[in-house]
């Protein structure tokens, strides 16, 4: 079967872009929250989450960046949350090339899920 | 900070209803897959699902069905999978409607997740 | 197969009570950490982790309280964390039962999971 | 504050390993079970996993092994479930070593987690 001739017929090249990565931006949020780490952890957990979804077929590239601030200096660990990460999932259907982010914006106090960019022949 | 004009202002509605629904189905996938459920319990946990996700702002509606199939016959619960979901979350963005659905498909043996209808000023 | 002979003869009642009860905090933590909610949703959150970790052969009964403190005047909703939990998991094997805890100790700043209680014959 | 002397004087040094042990693995089931894996990245997500669980202060040494049979030949790639999962997680409180073992047993037909060593003095 076809799927993107029966499925995503009703997307544009661009829309399925920004889809796909939506779906693996809020995949990856509820996946690893939760997950203990410290300073010694995080490489391989960012290296983990980067290449899990860059599984997924629409996904070409994913940057993790943890920062566990002055958290890591009380305790041995912490539960990952949506504050530590800064993340950029690249995503490529046809010739459409999507940046979806996640980072924790100051002044909205949330990590905020947003197309960085997103362009047709880049 | 009008977060709309800031972060979103290279999004059409359209583009924008998509992006979101994907970031739902994406998220409620990976939070709740691996709950122990059984016939008892599914209401309730289809429920919670459901109000949970209908949390976002762009979100409108959730229907979750959790189908256990003949499973339940052999043991006193299963932990909750894909293929047991099908998922429909409507989003809206000022005047477009898109519907994001997940669920098994047979022929491909995996749960697909697929923008079944999206409209302008329906 | 006779899997209590087979695989928990090593244990006492009491040893296995606490095992068990173990197993289901810490898979309770990890599953609904993330999950979105607040004032409107928390009841049917409650009931729903209740129900799911009550399925557990050992679990005998489960109370979840969500606290979810002044968060939910800042936005529309928050992601669950450890802070906002209170959980007693009742096990019983035999003739023992015990109480396991996970409550937010403020001198700790974090989280602690303990037997709060554990009695042969009760 | 001493959280030993006011929280575990209740257990013994064996319960608490056992304790210790069961939340972990509890965790690492709820925590990980979902995550995209392939024979190119589970090496990665053993070690992330073997990781994350060595942080828990109770924890001396995880082993992952993860074995995605023959799955792996129809799709890109497949969602971590416990059928797939072999764990050990050794804990030691004071003089006492437990294993903590999840494996999935073919005459049960899921994934058992059970303390498969405990000893004093070992």
């Amino acid at each position: 079967m076809n799927v993107d001739a029966k499925y995503f017929k009703n997307l544009t090249s661009k829309e399925r872009a920004i889809f796909e990565g939506g779906i693996s931006m809020g995949a990856l949020f509820h996946q690893f929250i939760g997950t203990p780490v410290n300073n010694d952890t995080k490489k391989t957990l960012e290296i983990a989450i980067s290449e899990s979804l860059n599984l997924q077929p629409a996904v070409e590239n994913v940057e993790v960046k943890i920062d566990l601030k002055d958290n890591n200096t009380k305790f041995e660990y912490i539960s990952l949350s949506g504050e530590m990460l800064d993340i950029v999932i690249t995503t490529k259907i046809d010739d459409v090339v999507a940046k979806i982010r996640m980072k924790f914006i100051e002044e909205l106090n949330y990590p905020l899920m947003y197309v960085e960019y997103v362009k047709t022949n880049p």
